[in-house]
């Protein structure tokens, strides 16, 4: 019970911050992400010295060459996350506005007003600069929150708490409203998933096995992304040229990243012109291609597709590829297979690109754009905490205002109910 | 086995015809919903028909009268569904709506714009008319909808669905878009519970075990409603008239709603004029206080109230009262015993009714004005779905609107990605 107990006292202290915060006015947030940034420069040779011996503690338990990346703090890392802090600060506070406000008949004024969503609680894995963007984006929504990383990255999550916390109550934030635990197997998990008085959200970052693991378990509301698998469908008017940079950048800008391209459409007439161009330009960026029979008519060095190349998420220099016969297949494969991610079009028809933008229901849908645009910031959100694939709350990229919720206010003078 | 291969067919049906609904016109979804009325009123006299089978059962197992009035249809309740769901087809169509858009530096227009949720599973007890009204909300918002009533409630909630079903279908609603579960036992809701693949949403209407149960074994999203503690707090400045008439209404006007007063706060400058006065009225409509020591000692026939009565939820014509020392104990007071539910201040004081509408984080908060606002047709959202008092997605009562969610699309002249 003692583990019970002191996550108790965690939910307590970040339930207590949070009544403090959601009243917190802005510029007192805005001066501590200022603070937080100054800080993480300023403490930069010692964060890098206990994320040092995270990777030594990692190497030797034989952790994969991209997880040993994805955990590992540089200079330039540490200057990401303070750059991200200061942008965060620049955003306009989403706490506080009023998105609508009408009469009634009886003459009740009656509006909706954003509010913080109190705590929020982080499980991630690997990567430690997480500990930095999701505490900015919490604070600046007014929210609480309890991060718990992975044990991969204890001392170095412990290390920018650390300079978080400091920096952070310093300038005004109240205690407990970022709070890292020290405990990271999954029994820990487990007791902070049944604290649904104490939290309101969980926001899991990381590999499917965690994602389904905390929803599983959860008794609090959970916003999850499980995997990207994003389609680009080139339209019969498409332009070529137009076409093979979408392609090319979607798929090979960075294929690691869950925007990426992973299956492409390509119709039917447009297929003997354009398909073979973006092939070749694929091709000599190192693209392995897993084509339908159509597809290895007009580009005979691609491998053959299986039926699970559609639907696969590679996150790697692999895409599949698909002739359809029109709109109508194509947008039925991305029902079918897709993860409602990012889909997008290349077409020079009006008709066919209002048709897709109604008719595809990912949480981001494009014409003649690249589905790397995906993410909090290309978007224009500023900073993003995650990308939710599922319908409640928020879909898609995720920004501070996706952290807040909003409550009626009423103002009357004096009316009773009929 | 069987149960369970049964119920994914109710997905599958429900989630084929998502993507119809998703698309379905905003007159057609119109005229179902004018249909849909036109029928249960033809239907009246075999409605009541099967209502009465499921009350001799109910009588006959036993339930209490307050059950049994829940379940009960009369012309009454027949003619207000109807007219439910004609006030819902005249409501403007929420999907479609492009809530914001902007353009990035890169020529990138960004907008979000408002989808169906999918399909959502309602899970209720009692009150057939629960079937028609969220059958209605759903189509409107172009979602599929599958309903687990009560086992007391299968024959009319059965008839209903036949009349829904038959006129929605031939207005051109697509084939299982409205679907009432036969099987209503424990069993079922569970197996309900894991079609995280099939269903978007589950709101569960009715008591706190069923609620609990649901939220307790969902992998699915659940938008849920515990229970409402309000509170009215009657200021120094507050206007005696003003405040006898809010109190009253709040208290007597409907004492078994969620959005009825429980709690009176009273400020200990008013209390010595206010307090007896509202106490006489509430005396002389059957009222019992329960009261603090100087509630007790201006109003002496006050019964003392104890720890449980501060966040006591009666439904009932109970009323506990405090005398408080100002604005700052009445919201620590609601914070501390408080359901997020709505909380009223009645007050003359400008500065006083500002702190009050920013510092209660309740899903509704109101100045002069009667808790029994709190209702989704009272606040102008047409129908209701339910009262969310969890922050996620939805906060206080939801209409339409909340059954939608939005995803970005964006318009491209063939940007990629730097």
């Amino acid at each position: 019970m003692a583990l019970r107990d002191d996550l108790l006292a965690v939910g307590e202290r970040a339930r207590r911050a949070s009544r403090l915060l959601a009243r917190l006015p802005s510029p007192v947030k805005d001066a501590a992400l200022r603070a937080m940034a100054d800080g993480l420069e300023a403490a930069r040779p010692e964060l890098l010295e206990a994320n040092r011996a995270d990777l030594a503690a990692a190497e030797a338990a034989g952790l994969s060459r991209a997880l040993l990346d994805r955990l590992s703090l540089s200079d330039a890392v540490v200057a990401s996350m303070a750059q991200g802090l200061r942008e965060v600060a620049a955003q306009p506070d989403p706490v506080g506005e009023v998105v609508r406000m009408w009469k009634r008949p009886n003459g009740l004024m009656v509006g909706k007003k954003r509010i913080p969503l109190g705590v929020i609680g982080i499980i991630y894995e690997a990567r430690p600069n997480v500990t930095a963007d999701a505490a900015g984006l919490c604070l600046k929504a007014g929210n609480a929150v309890i991060l718990r990383g992975g044990s991969e990255a204890i001392a170095s999550n412990r290390a920018i708490a650390r300079v978080l916390g400091e920096a952070s109550a310093a300038a005004g934030v109240p205690e407990g409203a970022i709070q890292v635990l020290g405990v990271t197997d999954r029994e820990a998990v487990l007791e902070l998933l049944r604290l649904e008085d104490h939290i309101d959200l969980i926001i899991p970052r990381g590999g499917e096995g965690l994602i389904r693991f905390v929803t599983d378990h959860s008794r609090i509301p959970v916003i999850k992304h499980y995997k990207g698998v994003c389609h680009v469908f080139v339209d019969a008017s498409a332009d070529p040229a137009m076409a093979e940079e979408i392609v090319f950048n979607a798929k090979v800008q960075r294929p690691s990243a869950c925007n990426a391209v992973e299956t492409l459409l390509v119709h039917r007439a447009a297929a003997p012109v354009i398909l073979p161009r973006i092939a070749e330009r694929l091709r000599r960026a190192g693209v392995e291609l897993r084509g339908c029979d159509e597809t290895r008519r007009l580009v005979p060095w691609a491998l053959p597709a299986t039926n699970e190349d559609w639907g696969a998420e590679y996150v790697d220099l692999i895409l599949s590829v698909r002739v359809v016969d029109g709109l109508d297949p194509a947008i039925e494969h991305i029902e079918r297979h897709g993860s409602l991610h990012t889909e997008s079009i290349v077409t020079a028809d009006y008709a066919n690109a209002q048709r897709f933008l109604d008719e595809v229901n990912s949480s981001v849908v494009a014409v003649n754009a690249s589905t790397r645009f995906s993410d909090g910031q290309q978007l224009g959100l500023g900073a993003e905490i995650g990308i939710s694939t599922s319908k409640i709350h928020s879909f898609g990229p995720m920004g501070a205002e996706d952290l807040t919720t909003t409550k009626f206010v009423i103002y009357g003078q004096g009316q009773v109910r009929e």
